[in-house]
């Protein structure tokens, strides 16, 4: 049982572990537990939508853990250059140390469907992705741009990043935001 | 799809729900759907203690979607005394509008397993509720009792609200507590 406690308590990190976007109508920066729960819950609301059949339970499981690592390494903007490999690898070195603080059964599930999320080559990897991709650009779209102009990302940037995941994903939501980003641009929401 | 990104970014509100726990090393308050991620993956972990068996995934969703009225309503302590039924009342008035923003079917199944978690008759919900009342309490007790002394709650509230709801879902973590809870009765981690 303390090993249970010892995880989850080391998981209240996460709270505090910030991203670029903001809640609708609050001023501070959203944090990776609230995201993941949000994500999870996007998932589920979209299943019908996804590009193969999924088992939305395990899609769940997926973006519930896939952010745990950056209790070690932090956030990294999607939109960043370069460096991706090596962050990957902290972020698996952070999660062994997590994850082990579970029992050994417990331990090994988490880090097979952190892995899963990553490797991003199963129906459920590829349509959590998707979910994950598309929540910050949703919340831009609702909210003027917000982490777009604080960033200064652009549209094509945005296009270039997100098309693929999402389209491979859930390619009925790729369409519904590639009109909503069109339109974003029209009205000037995007970094410069 | 509009009804669907309608809904997610209602659920963004929930972000702004605050609790009266505060994130371990954190000032702030604690809020609602990081909170909901929290304890989703507590009941995972813990999902071999469970009183009864249980299918954890179905845990799952009815712990992320069991504090969505409170985007309408405020989160309540709960050692508040009275009132609960009018608040529930409430809450369910807040999930029929939040979750109808959905497709039909999206909608019931959502509020279904709104209504499980707060009926409290299924094993799943039992061990849901373990769960959730058991998170804020731990975090008190890594935490100096913060919420307890900051709200002046006793030893005895504690006791009285929680042995019988998390007992009932999972006496082995009820078990582990009621030792922890004894000792931060002697270090004093009580308000009076």
């Amino acid at each position: 049982m303390q090993q249970i406690i010892d995880f989850i308590l080391e998981l209240d990190k996460l709270k505090g572990v910030t991203r670029k976007t903001r809640p609708l109508g609050l001023t501070r920066l959203e944090n990776s537990a609230e995201h993941s729960w949000q994500i999870a819950l996007l998932a589920w609301s979209l299943a019908d939508y996804a590009a193969e059949p999924v088992e939305i339970d395990h899609v769940i499981m997926l973006l519930l853990v896939h952010d745990i690592g950056e209790i070690d390494t932090g956030d990294t903007i999607v939109y960043a250059e370069g460096g991706w490999e090596e962050r990957k690898a902290e972020e698996l070195k952070a999660v062994r140390r997590i994850f082990g603080l579970l029992p050994a059964h417990r331990a090994e599930a988490l880090l097979a469907l952190w892995q899963e999320f990553e490797a991003g080559e199963t129906a459920e990897a590829k349509f959590a992705n998707a979910a994950d991709r598309a929540m910050p650009c949703l919340l831009n779209l609702a909210n003027n741009g917000q982490s777009w102009r604080e960033n200064g990302i652009r549209y094509e940037q945005v296009i270039n990043r997100l098309s693929a995941p999402i389209n491979e994903g859930c390619p009925a939501l790729w369409a519904y935001m590639k009109e909503k980003l069109d339109a974003a641009r029209e009205q000037g929401l995007f970094g410069a």
